[in-house]
């Protein structure tokens, strides 16, 4: 008998392993219109859609609370769901939150964590309806399960981009990934002499701001109900817009083409990738953790949105390939390169 | 200034830590009929509520893979959450399932644990909608949250029992206790002596099957459904009977009154528990994770479920008090002593 190879967990990448792990399942509810597969799973309630998302944080890969304030991270917590809701063109409703922590962690710490919950839930305007308490053997970890509503005709997935869209984003790109840097630079510093205080320039302190406590836009999606404006496919980008990119090409069985110039890098964010040795571009490309959103319609439904502020036209949707337009004309693919979380 | 005092997590309990971290929480949507404090919250979905429930499970802490198939710990993911959906007398319809793993785990070893969830889904007829993979620093962590749905008046909370209802559980209890208690001696065996395989005497099965791979009682809440029969309270028996009856207790404002000797505790479970020096009783009461249902009605409304099987009345609720009645006639107070997961 032939022994099974042992596969690795981090050979499949985290795409990879939800497909295969999820594949052999089968939905038989009949109001079960979108399983795995987007930002939000799909519930049909009568007259609107329910969007049910869910994400784990946890300490040492998402996050290093040698540097994250933990009513930072609370807040943080509940964006990164929000954002999921926003990028199906929903609004937040309620949310669960289920902590495990270590006996290192005493109960003023934890009540900080809730406090940036709780702030986070004031912001969006969602309920905490529930979640469980835990100890574990190692460290935090929270997972958070956010429930939200659309209208039938106004939920946006990944898979709906049709050739000729105008590809656009919300915001500026890559400030997350710089402030991330920063962070882990002068974690370095303190490490090496803890005498030294970490210390951030100010004039970086957007940078750490979109990494420490970003938001999701969902004054981007109430502009989208005032303007009765649908996109034809939109995601959130927390992998990085390249990664992003692909899904929606992938999803759509389309092609894209993006333009690097259109692409806006915040100044300060900018020059600090320069200061490191780093190209902004890829830092907006790769980065991640931005929580803007990217969504694709048609010219004449972009219209609509041209009195929308932080609303950029970075491409087109073509037949097929992945290709990025340099200033300079030049023609290159375009590499998808989420972040890996094994 | 006077510093504060660090307060350490374990010194308030699960549940009061649940209660301290989310009393500055208020919802603002008025279809958030029920947030924290069931079995599942409850939300108004028009014609019908929706049930939301959550739960953790940590490796080290709720469950040792030295004696714990994988696949079966994938099943009992699914039953915990499907039986909080039970306790509340709904039906379970969509499931969310997060896996967060360290890097000493395979492919095959998770696509062991899905096997399990897919069977359990199978089984309970839900469909898996959702979730995330990521890496853990140590061990296997599982979140769920589970989708359940109930018509309005059939709803059954915790505060519901009123003085001179009936109290009454299904199945047997103390088992999933005593199967644990084996499952942990074959391994100190195996510890010392390592080339000696673990043994489960055949007459255990049952014990080790009920910690193993336990069922959520949805069999009662379709009898249920189908006599039109409702309980004034009711609850899943996660954390131990004793435990659970103050819940119910505390919640309606009024008394218990159980009668030990019609606790059914099953054959080879009193025997072995004698074997271990463990009054059989204090595992029925106690030893929690059997997943049977504790509930309240009124007699007249007892008389409904004369013909189903599995149901046994146990006490009735009084005006104040905890009180177990003995064999021989004797009140003692009953205490609570639920499992502490701090």
């Amino acid at each position: 008998m032939l022994e099974e190879k042992r596969v690795e967990v981090n050979s499949l990448g985290e795409f990879g392993l939800i497909e295969k792990l999820t594949s052999n399942f089968k939905s038989i509810h009949p109001n079960t219109i979108k399983a795995v597969g987007d930002d939000a799973a799909v519930i049909d309630r009568g007259s609107y859609y329910e969007l049910v998302s869910t994400d784990f944080l946890v300490e040492g890969i998402h996050f290093d609370l040698s540097y994250t304030p933990l009513k930072h991270l609370g807040y943080k917590v509940v964006v990164v769901n929000v954002s999921d809701i926003a990028a199906m063109n929903g609004i937040p409703k309620q949310i669960t939150v289920s902590v495990a922590l270590s006996n290192r962690f005493s109960i003023q710490a934890i009540e900080e964590v809730y406090e940036g919950i709780r702030m986070a839930c004031e912001q969006y305007g969602v309920d905490l309806i529930g979640g469980d308490t835990t100890s574990s053997q190692s460290g935090l970890i929270i997972s958070v399960t956010v429930l939200g509503e659309v209208a039938k005709d106004k939920v946006a997935y990944r898979n709906g981009a049709q050739v000729g869209d105008v590809i656009a984003v919300t915001g500026d790109l890559g400030a997350a990934y710089i402030g991330l840097q920063l962070l882990e630079r002068e974690k370095e510093v303190y490490i090496s002499n803890p005498e030294m205080q970490p210390e951030i320039p100010e004039d970086q302190e957007y940078a750490v701001k979109r990494i420490l406590k970003p938001e999701a836009r969902m004054d981007i999606i109430h502009e989208f109900n005032a303007l009765d404006f649908k996109p034809s496919a939109m995601m959130d980008i927390s992998d990085g817009l390249a990664s992003e990119l692909f899904h929606i090409s992938t999803q759509s069985g389309v092609g894209v083409e993006v333009w690097d110039e259109n692409i806006f890098i915040e100044n300060t964010v900018y020059e600090q990738a320069l200061e490191f040795g780093i190209d902004p571009l890829t830092c907006a490309l790769n980065g991640g953790e931005d929580y803007e959103l990217l969504f694709t319609c048609s010219e004449k439904e972009f219209k609509k949105l041209k009195n929308v502020r932080d609303i950029i036209s970075i491409g087109k949707i073509t037949e097929k390939g992945h290709k990025l337009v340099t200033k300079k004309g030049n023609v290159i693919d375009l590499e998808a390169q989420g972040w890996v979380s094994f």
